[in-house]
């Protein structure tokens, strides 16, 4: 029996974007062909379009489907996490870093390509980092009004303390000194500090 | 009389210079070619060489300029701002904001692009790299030895100091809520938490 169109998309799909991904992080978007996609993947250049219209959209996409994944990863999270905004933001600083440092590439390609992203593209994606980046600041500020929390300014401590855990990505190995999870404490140590009463 | 070649480089080096950041921030180092280089510049593609052997050395002399000129500032602030740990983060906290908002492409070509740097470039850009990275990781044992400051892995810190610090670049904007000096004691506020004894 042949293979339908289907199954052949579910299987090709994924390597398409898996390839386009590690492409992107490598040389820049700019810089890579949907030839070369399609070379890495294995399939003729036209084959590339049965499942992509352009490679606009296999960048939208991966940056898209990054923050969804990080959004449901969030929503289980806090709902395990309870409501206590101590115990909120311990477990936003130990997921944020644990999940990003699983996903170098898509984290690197998600502040590099931001410039290749078509406007409207562009504002989706900018939508979904804001729904992220608000879930901390709420939590921020139910700590300030509970009275665990000092924090002038919940939207610029948001900014500071993301970009304090991402920045793990840039130096972390695993096998070197420390251990994820040594990594983890030394940085909650530092957020809990921070953002203290 | 006729120009010398070195009065001509002197002018036309420095704005290859300018248009090499320009064109890498906005497309990437592999999307760029020599001759949109010279393009930008107005010279003919084969006068580019008089200036530079190639887009490499282009890219590593602009990465390492940005060091050099970092490195030489920190030496001029720490003269400043003296021996007291208290002091002297304070003044790295405000300087580094300063120095890098200053400098959005230089800052993130000095991010995105290692990737692109051939081996002996990227050995000595990093090594510029940790020395500024020595001397926040100096004031933090000096002010845990003071007993001014509690911090249990000062490298890991350091780390996450700067990458607080670096990331005001993605999100402010002058003309915005918040004055640059405001943002600088909003940071400073949180890295002085974050290391508090």
């Amino acid at each position: 029996m042949a293979r339908t169109q289907g199954s052949h998309s579910d299987i090709t799909g994924p390597r398409i974007r898996r390839a386009a991904l590690r492409l992107f992080a490598r040389h820049g978007f700019a810089a890579v062909s949907m030839r070369q996609i399609a070379g890495e993947v294995g399939v003729q250049a036209g084959a590339l379009y049965n499942y992509t219209p352009d490679k606009q959209t296999l960048l939208f996409e991966l940056m898209r489907d990054h923050m969804d994944a990080l959004l449901a990863a969030r929503a289980a999270e806090a709902a395990r996490a309870g409501r206590d905004p101590m115990a909120r933001l311990e477990n936003f600083t130990r997921h944020h870093i644990r999940f990003h440092i699983e996903r170098p590439d898509e984290v690197f390609i998600a502040y590099m390509e931001l410039r290749n992203l078509a406007p409207e593209n562009f504002a989706e994606i900018e939508r979904l980092r804001h729904a992220y980046e608000d879930e901390l600041e709420t939590i921020l500020r139910n700590g300030v009004a509970a009275g665990d929390f000092a924090v002038p300014d919940p939207r610029v401590a948001t900014y500071a303390v993301i970009a304090m855990l991402t920045g793990v990505n840039t130096w972390y190995r695993a096998g070197g000194r420390l251990s994820l999870s040594e990594v983890e404490t030394l940085y909650w140590d530092m957020v809990r500090k921070a953002v203290a009463a």
